[in-house]
């Protein structure tokens, strides 16, 4: 719900005003097409006026709120006539600006909220684009079974915008991206036609993966509807410790053995250097330090049990899968590869770990100015990119703090830089500089963020030549008239 | 190596004579870009002029041996600028007429044979089109890490087909189609320019995913020339069984309470109807039957453990891994689920399960006319799909014997109708009405092996056509001239 403030704000925006005083063919249009309560403008547009984290802030021409894919579809057939952009939106968290929409249509998802069905013994469910990412949580576990995907926004992210952005988190060592957890897909095409692949197949091998194109595309091939997931046998308990070790290349050989000895039962595996815990301590300092000593590199590592003799208490009280992460950690300790280490006990003790990680958020984004880069190497050059990224961003500002937090399993580092002076230019230099060695490294300068309008400029020095011209021909041959979500993920030619 | 009768039959075609004697300019031009011992004609083509079972031959123009990614391209500039179309092939082993070049030039991908590099620490393996699966699980294993793909033909089928096809198999259950074990891939666009998404990333939202759009598109998109693949952890050993049920509903339960109980350690779930071990016993009278009585459905169970604790011999002298699954049986045994079950207690048992499985090559095609459906629902309509097509087919002909084996885990059901009579028109009815239940069920009816020209019936029947129309919009826009791989996969408008 907007603030009081925030509904004020939107109200003085004089353009929009003036819109809602004249009449609108289009509008009108939409109204008999969906229903006039459903075409939203003026004062209730707001929630959908700005993005996530409050940085912008756009006027839609109308926000509408279609009840099901056949609504959506006769929407786009009148856009598609009409010219007319529009701009899907379903929990509106994206950190790129996605949805980005002035002067254009919003299309929500919010409508289409039902969980259609949960089947336990094929181990699926089948969804609306407009069902929370908790709710669905929910729904798995009422049945014992797990949906995996989860992160900060899990309770307000839809189910249509994470498998647009295909989300990620902190569990995609074990679960995967979005993309591997969606068997199925209804998507409704530019040009106003429902393009039904709501299978539930684990093979099924006829003709182009169209579901794997529309995953990730952020609205701008399709508006996804409703799928179908993949769901898991549940977590019986976790094993959970945070680990000092030497090096982020020691870290990436416990995280080998780790899976190597549990048969792969890894589910986080999350770096957070000294600068990070520095920070965090000085910002909150009623947190506990993880260690006495202070660590260069330490790491949030979790055991997922789901077999029942790994949860069955032995002679010692203890749980199979705690003396098994303890064992692994002694051997280590013993070899000189960890440093320190301490395993949770009990829930409260998991929790004092997980929230130090989990401050993250409100850490990286304490100081301005600031850079941050959502960047991905293959595992085994996460530690050279570190040096590199000390090296050319202190060639750039000797007064830089870096810091950040990685999903390590996953070579994802969630990249901080706090410049020593605010300075537009010098900011833009360092955020390039870091791209640059994570590029030079064969990495990504966008691993689970998305493209939006603001990684548009890394997509147009970057991304692969032939691989942009491939994009925007199937831009042009699926959206001919340039209607949805224009102008995001492809920069301008 | 052809037989002497192929060279034989190779040599009789008098169109193909004809063409060698005459001079061919395109020839030439190929000729001067990758060299005149690697564009082959006449009887060094005879490898390439058939498929796999032999049931189809053809004549290329001339097969072509490219080098590299770079002479790639150049053939595919060339023939895009002349019109001339191009099929690839590399192990030639797929089972749905998807490398037939009557005509046409044929491009092998054979000399790009290189393992670029195995990264034991990031668990990746970067590699070229032309490496034979069997090559690459080698070459994992020498690293005491698994390439998990295997199926039949691994020992000659390669790399750029597995991806072209999503090749599948028995182990998809724990390790996901081809497409799940590839992270990267270089591809030659169709106008003949190298696209580099050769990433090790597990994290990349930059932009749509062509990975996935190449991976399964048959060479009618691009041509994969290297790949980068995940690696696993080895399995350190396995727990192998027959195990007869009441159902196939049944062996569903039995399936998850496995996954449940053994935290996901099912590598393969292979039904075997009774109808199948009865043509098995039949063919191969010295194989013994799995059970002193005959069962309706019976199942191979194993799991395969990779932590060291399952494969340490308990007080017992059995390996864990054993002890955990005979529980789980003994279990079923108790509450009537298990009819009867044999577990190997050594390696020459557990082959000994195994080769009733793999015999089924033989054994499916061991009787003329037969009917042949590669097909897949969801895991919890198989039992209902079984007892619809003996409806079906028993209406057309009351005399039609079924049979099949099924990864079941997977949903994936290799049908087999042997009809009474020798009559074309009777096996097409039989094989469209067994499909006609796939499609109701909201199946599909290319589980693993793909379109090529084989299945372009079902397609233009069966598939979404709103998906058929993108896919043509697609095909059409990255490769308007059509050169790559014509009329495969998609059905004639």
């Amino acid at each position: 719900m907007p603030t009081f403030a925030e509904l004020v704000a939107a109200r003085a925006l004089p353009q929009y005003r003036r819109m809602t005083r004249t009449s609108d063919p289009a509008l009108e249009e939409l109204r008999s097409l969906i229903g006039a309560r459903h075409v939203l403008t003026g004062t209730d547009m707001p929630p959908w006026s700005r993005d996530w984290a409050g940085h912008t802030e756009w006027q839609p021409r109308a926000v509408l709120q279609p009840a099901d894919a056949q609504e959506v579809a006769a929407i786009l057939r009148l856009a598609n006539g009409c010219g007319l952009p529009v701009v899907p939106v379903s929990g509106n968290t994206n950190l790129v600006k996605a949805t980005h929409a002035n002067g254009t249509l919003m299309l929500s998802l919010a409508r289409l909220n039902a969980i259609r069905e949960i089947r336990p013994e094929a181990r699926i469910a089948v969804v609306e684009a407009g069902v929370i990412v908790e709710a669905l949580q929910h729904a798995a576990e009422a049945h014992d079974l797990l949906f995996p995907l989860s992160f900060g926004a899990r309770g307000s992210a839809m189910v249509g915008g994470v498998l647009s952005t295909n989300a990620g988190g902190a569990n995609v060592l074990r679960y995967g991206n979005t993309r591997d957890l969606c068997l199925g897909l209804e998507v409704v095409t530019p040009t106003g036609e429902v393009m039904n692949l709501m299978s539930a197949l684990h093979k099924n091998n006829a003709g182009y993966d169209l579901r794997h194109l529309m995953i990730g595309a952020e609205g701008t091939l399709g508006i996804i509807t409703a799928a179908v997931f993949k769901l898991f046998p549940r977590v019986r308990a976790h094993a959970t410790a945070m680990v000092a070790v030497p090096s982020v290349g020691v870290a990436l050989q416990l995280l080998n053995r780790l899976q190597d000895d549990t048969g792969g039962a890894v589910e986080a595996f999350e770096y957070m250097p000294r600068s990070f815990l520095d920070a965090l301590l000085q910002r909150f300092p009623d947190i506990r330090p993880p260690f006495a000593e202070r660590h260069a590199v330490n790491v949030l590592v979790e055991l997922g049990a789901r077999a029942p003799r790994d949860v069955t208490p032995g002679a010692d009280g203890e749980l199979p899968v705690v003396t098994q992460l303890e064992a692994v950690l002694a051997a280590g300790y013993e070899a000189g590869e960890v440093l320190d280490a301490t395993v949770a006990q009990n829930a409260a003790q998991r929790a004092e770990i997980w929230a130090r990680r989990e401050a993250s958020a409100q850490i990286l984004r304490m100081r301005s100015p600031v850079v941050e880069n959502d960047i991905a190497v293959a595992t085994d050059r996460m530690e050279v990119l570190l040096e590199r990224i000390e090296t050319v961003s202190r060639a750039i500002d000797p007064g830089v703090e870096n810091t950040g937090v990685a999903h390590l399993g996953d070579g994802n580092l969630h990249y901080v830089g706090w410049p020593s002076r605010d300075d537009p230019a010098l900011c833009r230099a360092i955020q390039e500089a870091v791209e640059a060695e994570v590029i030079a490294l064969g990495g990504s300068f966008s691993a689970e963020h998305g493209i939006g309008l603001s990684k548009r400029p890394a997509m147009a020095a970057h991304k692969d030549p032939v691989a942009l011209a491939t994009m925007r021909a199937i831009k042009a041959a699926l959206d001919p008239n340039g209607i949805l979500n224009p102008g995001k993920v492809l920069p301008d030619l």
